[in-house]
C-alpha cells in the first residue's frame, strides 16, 4: 500500500527528541529514514528513559520506520559516504546548533553542489541568524523567553514550565509540515531548498488570543490557573467523588450548563447577570455550583452534561488517558514487535489518513544495523 | 513568486480556533483558502477578543491570506453553490462536531460523487467515531481528559491547564500537515481521501518520555513545576535583580554551570555526588546556587552562562517575548495594512522556506467580502 512519502529518502542526522520526533512523523507518512549515528555511540536517547530487554521505550517510540547507519562524520571517509547519500536523497534534516553543519563542511553551497534537489531542514531553538544565534537552547530555556511560562500557571503561583517539552515537538513538527510542502513546491520549481523551524518561533504561534489581545492593548495576560480569562464560570467543580473540568464556552452552553444543575434561577441574581458580573463573583457562583454539584459523583454529572452538549471531562492522569476507551478506539496506543527486544507499546499516529494511513513498517533500528544494507541501496540506485 | 500551495483551493467551513489556524497556515503557504460564513452573522471570532477600527486582531490573525463567501448552509441554493464550489476545489476542511456535515448533506459518498479528488479534512474533539463521538469538545475539557493537565503545575497544587489553548492549536497544525501529505498522495493516486486531526489525539502525541516511561513502568508521572522530573539542579535561580531558567541538560553542561559559579568543588561534596543524590538534596545544592547567584544581576549570569555553553533565559511575559530582538530578527512580528481597519500587528510565520516563504497575500478579509467574485472566478473556471 503506497504511503504519501513513499520513495522520499531522508538523510536524518538529528539526535535527541525535537528532530527524530520530525523524521518520525516523516517515517509514518512512509519516508525511507536513514538516520545517521556515530560508530561509537549512537543517539544519547538509545540509553535514556526506562527500557525493558534492552530498550529504550522512549528511543523506540521517536525511532521507528527508521534505519540506522553508522557513520563517523569526524572523518574524511564518513564526510565522503554522507556526500554520497545526500547526492541521492530528498531531504537532509538536522538539529545541530546553527554553524555545526557548515563546520563539518556541509554549508549551504556544498549542499546545493552535491544536489540541487536536496531539501535541507534544520530545527534549532532561537533560528540560524540573529543576536542569540550563538546561545545554547533548551525546552525549558524557550518556554521561558518565549512568554509560554508567563502565561502558564496560578495567579498567586510562579511562572511555570509545561509538563511535556512541548517546544521541542511543536518545532519538529513545524519542521516536518515545512518539509512536506517543500516536497511540494519542488514538483513545480524542480529545486530543494531551506526549511527552518525554531523553538522558539513554533511556541509563538500557539499564543492565539493571548498575543493578538497583547498586540492591540499592550497589556500582558495575566496567570489564570484553570479559570478562563475572559469567561465564568468555567474551571474545575467539586462532585461527590472528584473533580469535573466543565467549559461552558458560550451564554447558551452557560444556560444549558445551569439548567441541568437545576440552578438557571442565578442568571437573574444581580451579582451574576452578565459575563462581566460573573468574572467579579466567579467566588459565589463558584461556590453555589460546587454544593450543587456535590451532590452527585461525577460520573452522573459527566453524562448528564455530556447530554445537555455542555463540553465536561475528568482530570485523568497519563495512565488513565492512555487506557481510555476513546484513546484505544482510536488506536493511540500501539504494540510494535521488536525483534530481539520484545513488544514495546508506544503512541500512535495523531492524524489519520483514510487512503493512505500511517504505518509502522518497521521498529526502531538497532544501532547502525542497516549501515551495509543502506549503503549498498543507494549505490546500487541510478 | 510561486509558493509551495499556490493553486490548491481550499473551502474552508471552519470557525472559531483550531479551524481557522489550520487553514490559515495551508493559506500562508499559498493555498487559495475561500472562508465560507452564514450571511447573517460570520465567524464568531469576527466579535472575539481585542481590536481596533472595528477589526478584531484576533480574527484579522487567524484568518490572513483567506477570502470571505457568505452562503446560508441551511438553504438549498446555498448547498448548490457550495456542491458548485467543491467540484473545483482541492481540500474541503471543517471543524464541526462529527455527524454536522453529514447532515448538511455532505456525507462522504456525496463528496466522493462531487469530486473524487477532493481532500476531506477534519479538525475535531475526539474522534468521528468511538464512544465518545457524541460529546461536545472544548480545549480545557480535552486538556483535562488527555492526561496534558495531570502533568502540568507544581508537586503541591493542582493539576494545570496550559496558558495558550494548545490542544486547538496542536490539532490544527497536525490536520494542515495531513492535508498536504494527502496532496502529496495525490500525486501518486489520482484521488482524495478523508484526513482527521483530533485534539485529543494531538496533545497525547506531545507527551514524548511521559508516555513511554509510563507504558514500559506503569507509574504515573508526578507533577514537578519548574524542576525536572529526573535531573538536578535545573529550574528557575535567584539573581541579584530577579531569576534565570537554567537547563543543565548533561552531566558535562553542568559541570560548566558549576564552574562559572565557581561551585564546581560541591561535586565533591557526598551529597552531590550523583544525580540520583543531587535529586534527594536538591534544596541543598538549589541554595548554594541560589546564593552565589545572587551576588550579581541576571543580565551578567545570562551573559557568563551561555559563553559558557549553558542553556538558559529570563522568564519575559508575553511584551517582552514580543519585543525580543531575537523575535523581532525573526520577522516573528509583522505589521498588516487592512484597507478601512488601519494596520494589524499579528504573529509571523512559525516555520521559514527560504525559496518559496510564506507571505501575506492579502489582509483577513471583511465578511462576505468576496462572495461575487469568488463565484464568477471558480465558475469561469473549468
Amino acid at each position: 500500500m503506497p504511503q504519501p512519502l513513499s520513495g522520499v529518502r531522508v538523510v536524518d542526522l538529528t539526535r535527541i527528541l525535537s528532530g527524530p520526533f520530525c523524521t518520525a512523523l516523516l517515517g509514518d507518512m512512509g519516508a525511507d529514514v536513514i538516520k545517521i549515528e556515530p560508530p561509537s555511540e549512537g543517539d544519547p536517547v538509545r540509553s535514556a528513559g526506562a527500557g525493558r530487554d534492552g530498550m529504550s521505550w522512549y528511543f523506540a517510540a521517536f525511532n521507528r520506520n527508521k534505519r540506522s547507519v553508522a557513520l563517523d562524520l569526524r572523518s574524511e571517509v564518513g564526510r565522503e559516504t554522507l556526500a554520497g547519500l545526500l547526492a541521492k536523497a530528498d531531504v537532509l534534516v538536522e538539529n545541530f546548533r546553527p554553524g555545526v553543519l557548515d563546520a563539518m563542511g556541509f554549508g549551504a553551497a556544498r549542499l546545493e553542489a552535491i544536489n540541487p534537489r536536496l531539501i535541507t531542514a534544520s530545527i534549532n531553538g532561537y533560528g540560524s541568524s540573529g543576536p542569540y544565534v550563538a546561545r545554547p537552547a533548551f525546552d525549558f530555556v524557550i518556554q521561558a523567553m518565549s512568554g509560554f511560562m508567563s502565561t502558564n500557571g496560578t495567579a498567586d503561583g510562579e511562572p511555570l514550565r509545561s509538563g511535556p517539552p512541548i517546544t521541542d515537538l511543536v518545532a519538529g513538527l513545524y519542521c516536518a509540515f515545512g518539509i512536506v510542502n517543500a516536497l511540494h513546491a519542488r514538483n513545480s520549481t524542480g529545486r530543494g531548498q531551506r526549511v527552518e523551524a525554531a523553538m522558539m518561533d513554533g511556541i509563538i504561534s500557539l499564543f492565539a488570543y493571548l498575543a493578538s489581545d497583547h498586540l492591540v492593548t499592550g497589556s500582558v495576560p495575566a496567570r489564570a490557573g484553570n479559570h478562563h480569562p475572559i469567561t465564568a464560570p468555567y474551571g474545575l467543580f467539586t462532585t461527590a467523588d472528584g473533580e469535573l473540568a466543565v467549559a461552558p464556552s458560550t451564554e447558551a452552553i452557560l444556560r444549558r450548563f445551569l439548567r441541568t444543575l437545576d440552578l438557571e434561577a442565578v442568571l437573574s441574581d444581580p451579582r451574576f447577570a452578565s459575563n462581566a458580573l460573573r468574572m467579579r463573583h466567579h467566588r459565589d457562583l463558584d461556590a453555589l455550583i460546587n454544593a450543587r454539584m456535590s451532590s452527585e459523583p461525577r460520573q452522573i454529572w459527566l453524562e448528564r452534561l455530556n447530554a445537555a452538549g455542555v463540553p465536561c471531562g475528568f482530570v485523568q492522569d497519563i495512565g488513565e488517558a492512555l487506557s481510555d476507551p476513546q484513546v484505544l478506539h482510536r488506536e493511540m496506543v500501539l504494540d510494535v514487535e521488536h525483534p530481539g527486544h520484545g513488544t514495546v507499546r508506544m503512541l500512535g499516529f495523531p492524524v489519520k489518513l483514510s487512503e493512505t494511513p500511517c504505518r509502522i513498517r518497521h521498529p526502531a533500528p538497532d544501532h547502525g544495523a542497516h549501515t551495509g544494507e543502506v549503503l549498498a541501496e543507494w549505490r546500487s540506485d541510478k
